[in-house]
């Protein structure tokens, strides 16, 4: 629908269409009525106006994640924009950090740029108390929001997940089958996603009888795996017990495998490890890294497909759920 | 300038701006050059236009880059991202692969974007023939081009690399000097940078009166660690013989320290190895990687200062050369 449609169908000129568009005030109150009455009638969008116009031919998806330098992220922003791109659409990428205000304001910013649809990358972006996604909820009123592994049930949200809960509830249960009961879980992330797998491990936990409280959070940098190692050697020290850990994701994990080597355990047989993300990581230590591969590519084909779908007018799944895989290397039994 | 005004001077309507400006054919040819005229007299682009309209404010910044989930570029990637937000420009990003039209394709739709400058994020955009260069050339004819670790002598394009030929070159010379003489320079890059280091191992061993031959190029995927030990160990089964592996990135050096420990050499008493980026790869292995600091967020931040310089009409430096630092950990003596 361009802007002659609307001035035709309104029965006023395109001046005037573009008046009320601009929000002059030479309008009267009836007219602007009749354009935003057809307006709301044909969905019509600023950016169908642009492109009716042959201005601007937007066909630009904003991509936000808190850290593009994150292993998983970058991979996820590769895999979007090259998916985007082969289907003609360009990607303007916003790096948030983890802060509320600083999301919101790149929320802003994209919309502002007239976007097509925006994604979001990474589960960080939704919140507990319902008001702090406002800025989901209100982008989601004027253009199509993905969700890159995070639920939120509002119109026009779309989610695609992997099923964190299931993948750590299942491989949970494989390493206490295989003989380690005391097992650390360690995190860094209290994000959806990063609630969905802690939950996994305790549900798992709980179900053999065995301590789910073994679970501690690290709040250092997402990449500095020496810190890491101190900070386990440190649980350690003030007297933790534990012959098994399970990471949220395969830095944790290698942080892990540092740690045991450091202690002298024999991996697998005195320590086993499980990481998450199944990342080139994998092969950098010894023995190689057990680990989930949750699909990212996958989650990634499925999300485009299905903006694709809504930005075409079709009714797409406000929810598409994956399962992970266990990849089995040298760290478990 | 907005559609407004063009009618007012060209003396037409609104609505015949726009089938000039959208190439109907419903336009009497005088019509069309009285707008155009006025067009090409205020130098009204579209952009200003949809600007005009509220549709669009510019201030945003092209980056290229030929994958982003590469660690070094997806490091690149942040910094650039991040310095450029603090500084009020967004990031339009376009991940181009290693294909020559694709790079000169993303180069023109950037333009057509009206970006205010581009980046090109690594050193594999520039080309030995000269004509091949052409793309860069054109696009730095209307907005300023930035070279991250690459160097190209034309207008309005700025250079800031790291000076990998003499980090290569001292390394180089460290490892023979510690002992180590059959040393494999593995790489996988043959861009600016690539050669530079190449250059730097093959003058250090040609000094010493070493021989500089066993350069090896790695042609498979940039983070396939497994296949590149694969590799390392057929160069040993066809007769090859090394005691010492220097890199040009930390990706392939971890691939030699996996070799060396398969093949139950003892790090670093028996093989040495030198990795380059400095990236977190380095502490995931044992022992830990000797890797060359090639200072990318200091690289990354002096060329977008040199960019806000060069939008605020200030007389920037054309080249500017940072030296790297050998940071020294378990792989070497």
């Amino acid at each position: 629908m361009t802007i002659y449609d609307i001035s035709e169908k309104a029965g006023v000129s395109i001046a005037t269409v573009s008046r009320v568009l601009n929000g002059s005030r030479n309008v009267s109150e009836k007219t602007r009525k009749k354009v935003l009455d057809v307006i709301a009638l044909y969905e019509y969008t600023p950016n169908a106006f642009a492109r009716g116009l042959g201005l601007n031919t937007m066909k630009t998806i904003g991509i936000m994640c808190a850290d593009s330098s994150d292993l998983y992220l970058a991979k996820a922003i590769y895999y979007i924009e090259q998916k985007l791109r082969s289907n003609g659409y360009d990607s303007l990428l916003c790096c948030t950090g983890y802060d509320l205000d600083a999301k919101a304001s790149s929320m802003n910013l994209l919309i502002t740029k007239k976007v097509d649809g925006i994604i979001l990358a990474g589960s960080n972006f939704i919140y507990e108390v319902e008001t702090e996604n406002k800025y989901i909820t209100d982008a989601a009123s004027q253009i199509p929001v993905m969700l890159l592994n995070a639920d939120l049930d509002i119109p026009n949200v779309y989610s695609v997940v992997s099923d964190d809960y299931t993948s750590m509830y299942k491989a949970t249960l494989q390493m206490i089958q295989s003989g380690t009961e005391d097992i650390l879980y360690f995190y860094n992330s209290a994000s959806y996603s990063g609630k969905r797998k802690l939950s996994g491990f305790q549900d798992a936990m709980e179900k053999k009888g065995l301590d789910s409280g073994l679970a501690r959070f690290y709040q250092g940098s997402h990449e500095d795996i020496t810190d890491m190692t101190e900070y386990l050697k440190n649980l350690c020290r003030s007297g933790l017990k534990f012959h098994g850990v399970i990471a949220a994701d395969d830095t944790l994990a290698l942080a892990a495998v540092k740690y045991a080597r450091e202690m002298h355990y024999r991996i697998p047989q005195d320590f086993t490890i499980l990481g998450y993300n199944n990342s080139m990581l994998t092969v950098c230590c010894e023995p190689e890294l057990t680990s989930i591969d949750n699909k990212l590519e996958t989650l990634c084909q499925h999300l485009i497909n299905t903006l694709l779908g809504v930005l075409a007018g079709k009714e797409m799944p406000k929810k598409t759920v994956f399962s992970g895989e266990l990849i089995r290397r040298g760290t478990t039994r």
